[in-house]
């Protein structure tokens, strides 16, 4: 029996992958967890049926969401990633040696569970001293953290199901007021070219709060 | 009933697209090839069940096909264009002030019929006074054309089928000696995260060849 993976990305458009190797499964409070092991890019983590993240091309989107924002501000100290537990953020960001500490906010341990037993490249520095992980929701946390740091980056899963409200006009209000004076919010917005409503929208939402 | 084309990337990926409207069908001398309207991408071109360009999303590929190497030369004069019958490429060739001349070598004349008929958008400058069109295989022109372009652009599909020999070190010395001096060379050379070996191969087999 050959398995696969098919990723419905749209109605109208559908990514397919096979899997030698279901490693993991698990209904999570949060989502329906798996991880497998894949012939075309290696071992891939599934949330609620949509690909998170693979271990052959996982450094495109970790490199691009840590980096743009790290060497655009002068000396990020102290960051904050809401989501994603796999670790592959956090590991490229404590590669930045003015850093002091990252704050890392997940809502589902089992996400970090599973990353540190499956998916060692990727979540190979949630261990370093200068992180914090933060089992909790990341809308809460940011609410309640003023001025606090120097960049967030909002590593979130589509904007379905719990990573809804990390898409809200009230959560960018809370990011802007958690920032310190000249901070920088990273997040993730989904493909341009599958969800040009979801990024105008988005464009819309910020522009009006950051200056 | 649903229509798909699904295009087996690799034989452990996958990408399928569903499909409004077949338009045209034709079993061209070189070729399978197929004019559909897809719901994600709209008007697209198949060649051999594999997907060749979109309306959507073309321009990422013939935009960075053509632009890098003519804004590299410092005054493009003669371009050649070796495939790429739908005309994408040469439409952003055109737009360079400096450009005189586009040859356009495409070894099968009914893609260009089918993307003139189907795909204005994409094909809407092969009609320009500097573009000439010549109905030819793409190797036989460069052989026959010794220090005669500023770029040459060749926009293969993959290399399986008519478009083998485009992947060959014989061809890319015979590219290397159609250019002028300051000559500059780009091609299509497929995906680098699935097709690895191809890649480490022809950067083995041009960097022995040009300088």
């Amino acid at each position: 029996m050959a398995l696969w993976v098919k990723e419905q990305q749209t109605d109208d458009l559908a990514l397919s992958c096979r899997v030698s190797k279901v490693l993991h499964r698990e209904k999570t409070p949060f989502q329906d967890m798996a991880v497998v092991d894949t012939l075309q890019y290696g071992r891939m983590l599934v949330l609620d049926n949509i690909i998170q993240t693979t271990v052959g091309d996982e450094f495109v989107y970790h490199e691009m969401i840590t980096h743009v924002a790290l060497n655009t501000h002068p000396s990020p100290k102290r960051v904050l990633v809401i989501g994603g537990g796999d670790g592959g953020s956090v590991r490229e960001i404590v590669k930045h040696p003015s850093i002091e500490k990252v704050v890392h906010c997940e809502i589902d341990g089992a996400v970090i569970e599973v990353a540190k037993k499956y998916l060692p490249e990727i979540s190979c520095a949630l261990d370093n001293p200068k992180v914090e992980i933060i089992i909790d929701d990341g809308i809460k946390h940011v609410r309640e953290n003023k001025q606090t740091y120097d960049v967030i980056v909002v590593d979130s899963p589509d904007p379905i199901g719990p990573a809804e409200g990390l898409f809200s006009v009230g959560f960018y209000e809370d990011i802007a007021a958690a920032l310190k004076d000249e901070g920088i919010f990273v997040a993730q917005t989904e493909s341009p070219f599958l969800n040009r409503d979801l990024i105008q929208r988005l464009f819309r939402d910020i522009g009006g709060i950051f200056p």
